[in-house]
């Protein structure tokens, strides 16, 4: 069994965000899997997705500040510099931490541990909208 | 063809360890698969997953020496610290290396290449048994 | 549907590589598939894929910069020094960047967004041809 969603989320400030609800939400064919894997791919090349603790918002302001600290804006031996001073470091977060997801699928529902939620990374200071592709297979 | 495992991979020391062999052992229906996929999930989020060198113990003592510079304990930028000066940085790098692998597999087996081998990547000091579910599916 | 072919990518000099048309070339069965994913799998530790800017040749060169920068040429702390100055930090890069990519594919074709192409990123001095597994999968 196959499904294919896009699901296209508003723009959202830099930093990260909680969207596991929405993905789910998104994917209405869930209960007819036993055992699968749900793919989730962003369109873009400057935000990205990662997993990581769904509870406390400092988790996710610290990631901010991590990435931030570690490819800074305006980077002196960037050449690629037309587009901002945060295009450049959106590109290598994006990188980093990576354009998909690949998720298991047990019983109808993510199999995700206690505290695992998915991030979307907003690496630009002036978001567009972001389009994800969710593909959903399985048994 | 779809199988679905889970392993509990007990406690290790914080660092950077091989468990290929733990991991294959785990899916006995790889013989039946000619083509296809290996998925492997790592339900925390301060314990990762990657693939790298598979012979020279030093390699993976370089691995937690780079990441321990790169990511430091008791970075004072972090606000979430309740959990301990190694609480944030290993949520940092499990996001960088990955919750998760997808290998291919053919003729039964993985399709790794000689010198690659399953890394779990152990963040905390403290840790616990580490979950893993294991998806396989193919033709 | 699962489609496997092996592509052996010839030497490239040490940089970021654009190779999106190299893979969809070395997969003639992709008309085939109306919703499915490709995995594509490099079986080397040293160097590895990733998924960024198609257009300017500036942003390759800044993921080189960047990356040289985070991971440097004979880190003082290295201790597996035997295969180069360049050995070790090509194995960081290989696992913060990734072995694998897994792409969605809608109506016989990859559905990537509009700017985004496959990255070979070569992270050894003197490189050997890279070979890649490619599996497609779908309906």
């Amino acid at each position: 069994m196959w499904f294919q969603h896009t699901l296209t989320l508003p723009p959202k400030r830099r930093g990260f965000h909680l969207v596991t609800r929405e993905i789910v939400d998104a994917v209405p064919e869930f209960a007819q899997v036993r055992v699968g894997l749900l793919h989730v791919w962003i369109q873009h090349t400057s935000a990205s997705l990662t997993v990581n603790e769904n509870a406390s918002p400092d988790v996710r302001r610290d990631f901010e500040r991590y990435f931030d600290h570690a490819v800074p804006d305006g980077w002196p031996e960037f050449e690629h510099t037309l587009e901002g001073r945060d295009d450049m470091p959106a590109h290598i977060k994006a990188s980093v931490l990576g354009p998909s997801l690949t998720l298991p699928v047990s019983a109808g529902r993510l199999a995700l541990g206690t505290w695992q939620g998915i991030y979307l990374c907003e690496h630009r200071d002036r978001a567009s909208a972001r389009r994800l592709v969710l593909t959903l297979q399985g048994d």
